[in-house]
């Protein structure tokens, strides 16, 4: 790769970022001082922001192409949880002086191909040189109708536990990325390149079926935590239940040990979310639509705040601090 | 101070950050993957996102109140720009693992002033450590109805160029707090803790009668050919009319050469905009409305997006590259 030093400030949005908002009239070609949005009548905007640093929430072996899946990924998840549909994102980004324009290209190119799956348009941002380490903070736009937007709060005891997708590949995808493990492709592309699980969030919410939802990004038992401090009641998890890859299945098969990392791992980006249990069908037919799986791990009793997972053997797995956790 | 480890970032946020979205039901206590808000009817949303780096947008020997004063001023000066009305920030702070809690208290006091002086709130965010220099990204949003927004787009041929407040005071308030520079502390001041003008700005943009505006942020010339060029057109400037302050002109007595670093410099967060020269009585009565002055200080002529500014002499200055730096 020929090191090409970067331009201005100005050349670099122009060249790279600007197309990623074509056709967008409220980025006002990137610009402006500030983008303009409407939101449709009847529309409540749900927005979020995450900051994500070179060695602390990505390593530095990742290609800009999977930095930049990441970067909109942890984002879009977060609108996922929300039941909200992506509408735009903002980028601030932080460059080393070190980098390359064909860095950047590389990552523009990424952002493109991980923003148009979801629909949404880069409509603004702030690129930045710093002398530390590489960073960049998305802030996304989504939109939901009012009764649409699902929260941490409102479990019920009795509510059945649900999770998309499968858990503890983004945690092991890290483990085979940094050498830790031997793996296949397949791990370390669950943890490089998140698939936010909009789609089934948007269906989740317009459905009304679901009292409580989070995204699965501190890991599991963390995140089922938030519900259970939000919606102040406890919630147990079946460990034996929780669905895994055939990859991740293979990694505990030869190393046990690892159940506590998969379940607390973080990185998921999938969704774990309540109901009432007599609508596990329809949230069946909901999953089906969205193209993910769906899986009942547990239920929602009384409390105050906690999670206990039952281990393989019926036992009470102790799991330390059992939640968040960086590289 | 003592030096106290800051707890989790859970923690902090609940300790400092919490109190300052108190009231507002949309932040939803910071406890969600997100934040919803209402965007009135007939209002738009109006977006933007500045990053500000330790040793690149501020001075490491700033206090932590200032440099929460510089982030969200520099956020909300944007939004003024487009004449919006502050509603929201959303902050992305990255703390390196020196940083102790009694400074992160400190930091977010300063944002409650500087947040309560404009009437928005902080509805959401992110905290993150980092290998590096400590920064943050802030995300505005502010309202505007559709025919209140200003943009860079619009000045005309023969319209008269006004700036708001004094100019210079920045850059020169830069060189005296690195040592540059003897002055007294209003220069320092002006450096630190910008006002953002979002009053003048929503005031100018509900009056109809702006044809373009940009915030003073890459330097007065900078930021008139950020209009020049938006508005296909060229700006010229009577050096002799821009406004100084009382310091700033002590400095120039002394330092003649100073004037083009008065003139690119940045950090001013002033509004420089376009009318008709009709319209300057009218213009006069908002600025008095909004208690900012505000000077006539050039034209709007014939061209493809340059800036031209006429010394004391009567010479066309040279001023190099003329715009946009860094410390």
């Amino acid at each position: 790769m020929p090191t090409q030093k970067p331009g201005s400030e100005f050349d670099i949005i122009a060249r790279h970022f600007k197309p990623l908002a074509n056709g967008h009239a409220g980025a006002l070609g990137l610009n402006d001082d500030a983008a303009v949005l409407d939101v449709p009548d009847g529309q409540q905007l749900v927005v979020t922001t995450d900051a994500l640093v070179e060695g602390v929430h990505f390593l530095s072996s990742l290609s800009p192409q999977d930095i930049a899946h990441k970067v909109v990924g942890v984002n879009l998840s977060d609108l996922a949880a929300m039941g909200a549909t992506p509408h735009a994102v903002f980028l601030a980004a932080q460059f080393p002086a070190t980098v390359t324009e064909d860095w950047i290209a590389s990552f523009a190119h990424g952002l493109g191909e991980a923003l148009t799956e979801s629909g949404a348009a880069l409509l603004g941002g702030d690129t930045v040189s710093t002398p530390g380490p590489m960073a960049f903070t998305l802030t996304a736009h989504g939109f939901a109708s009012k009764s649409q937007v699902l929260t941490r709060a409102g479990a019920q005891v009795g509510d059945r536990v649900f999770v998309s997708g499968t858990i503890g590949d983004g945690a092991l995808g890290l483990l085979v990325l940094t050498g830790k493990l031997d793996g296949d492709d397949f791990l370390g592309c669950r943890y490089a390149r998140p698939e936010p699980r909009w789609r089934l969030g948007q269906l989740l919410g317009q459905s009304g079926l679901v009292s409580a939802c989070a995204d699965v990004s501190d890991g599991l038992v963390a995140d089922a935590g938030h519900i259970a401090e939000a919606s102040q009641c406890d919630v147990e998890l079946d460990a034996t239940l929780v669905p895994l890859s055939a990859a991740a299945r293979r990694q505990l098969k030869a190393h046990p040990d690892l159940l506590g990392t998969v379940l607390t791992g973080g990185d998921d980006y999938e969704l774990v979310f309540t109901a009432d249990a007599h609508h596990a069908v329809a949230i069946q037919d909901i999953a089906d639509q969205a193209g993910v799986t769906v899986t009942a791990i547990g239920e929602v009793v009384e409390g105050t705040g906690r999670v206990r997972v039952q281990g393989p053997g019926g036992q009470v797995m102790d799991l330390g601090a059992g939640g968040y956790r960086h590289l």
